[in-house]
């Protein structure tokens, strides 16, 4: 790993790091949030998965997160949103191939070469953090938009593995959506039984662990009606009595604004989660 | 004056506007954020002047002013860095010419036509926005780097007009470090009795204000040394028993996570004074 950017903030350090992703065959960056605490031992980390069109700086840049995670002793994680380089596949569109991995593992040509990014971020990132940093194993997820049903596909698929689950304006019901429907006929064929694996709302009903899901929702958000749809997880929820809890925040929109209004209370509630393991 | 962004943010509005500026002979970008406490009534204004390269958006994106202004029912003015445009003269390197005005009045060919930040931001834009926002003529001014060195001359050169001014890793001598020499050679010409007007350092001298001085420095900065110097305004301001504190925060850069650490520092010192008029 070679680390390509070091900075303090909020008395910790953020830091860029380059490494070889086996899982995508490629190089990826990812930026890593230290606490000050992390000078005394291992601390709790925070996944964030980031939305279309951006790569690991937006989170890190814009959410104003240092300061919370300083506070309450955790370190983020925040990795790049697909495969990236010139021998990666690619799309021109803002939603499809680089920039938009959708956090699945690719089952069709071009992009199953490298477009497993579900494999990255569940076991192979966190595999190569608990080993190269001042970490425990005591881990959580959270994300924004596509990177919203990254968190939440993630955290319902693997039951244990992550002590709270949190979104901003996630996609929550992909297959239902023109976003999801482009991209998963594109990654994963257009036979639609394939999708489930990577559809929150459709994951519902077989979850075997009822993590509480924390989702802030702006209500001027222009992709509110179109493509994120929360509702449609939250009737589902009920059904299987998954506990689901939808702040509707009047007002925001889908933009970083937005997130860095309420990245508090998500590493809050991320931290108690942690702590309490 | 034409609104091109408008976001909530922290409870308050985050816009940017579009206007004519007569004093710059072209139009121009202007960030305001209101809090909400601005719903209710005029609240006091804070000027944050930018660093070499930035425009209207670096601030406001990467800062996370937000949550402390609506803290302290205060709105914040970031406007952009120099004139600009295809009509507007300009140079390729990123230490003159757009993204790069210094806060001054030029008097040299290409230059003069348009750059006249100086004027822009001390006269004409404080009138635009007290005409049109809910704002009180109760004034503060910041800034970073390029920034700092505009918010320290013009507080300097204008007494009675702004309660409080601070600044993160400003360019305190510019007569004396190789921005400021290029710079003023540049838009000032090259008889240096011309730039005292413009370098905070040779103004203490005749201020006849001594409104306290807040600087942040970061000890890892990669400019300290070679473009910031502020131990030669600390020892100037001493001599003229001027009140500066000067915060040496160790490990810190020049970068937005900088101030993004310590914006709340800033903000709170700012509100006190300005609530206090």
């Amino acid at each position: 790993m070679e680390r390509i950017e070091q900075h303090i903030a909020a008395g910790g350090r953020q830091e860029v790091w380059r490494h070889h992703a086996t899982s995508l065959n490629c190089d990826m960056n990812v930026a890593v949030y230290l606490p000050p605490q992390a000078e005394d031992g291992p601390v709790p980390v925070i996944y964030f998965l980031s939305g279309l069109t951006c790569t690991e700086q937006n989170f890190i840049t814009k959410a104003g997160a240092q300061a919370f995670a300083a506070q309450h002793g955790v370190a983020i994680v925040a990795p790049d949103t697909s495969p990236r380089g010139t021998n990666v596949a690619d799309d021109p569109a803002y939603d499809m191939g680089q920039g938009a991995g959708f956090y699945l593992n690719a089952t069709q040509a071009p992009w199953a070469t490298h477009f497993q990014m579900y494999d990255y971020i569940t076991n192979e990132l966190p595999a190569l953090i608990e080993a190269h940093f001042p970490v425990s194993n005591a881990r959580s997820i959270m994300g924004h938009s596509m990177g919203g049903h990254g968190a939440l596909v993630i955290a319902l698929r693997n039951p244990g593995r992550y002590k709270a689950v949190s979104a901003f304006s996630p996609i929550v019901a992909p297959s239902q959506v023109p976003w999801g429907e482009k991209a998963f006929t594109g990654y994963l064929g257009p036979d639609r039984s394939a999708w489930a694996a990577y559809d929150a709302t459709a994951l519902l009903a077989d979850a075997t662990e009822r993590l509480p899901v924390l989702i802030d929702q702006g209500s001027a958000d222009d992709f509110l009606e179109s493509q994120l749809k929360p509702d449609v997880f939250v009737a589902e929820a009920e059904r299987h009595s998954h506990p689901v809890t939808l702040r509707m925040q009047p007002g925001y929109d889908h933009s970083y604004y937005f997130i860095s209004s309420f990245i508090g209370d998500h590493i809050a509630h991320h931290a108690a989660a942690l702590k309490g393991a």
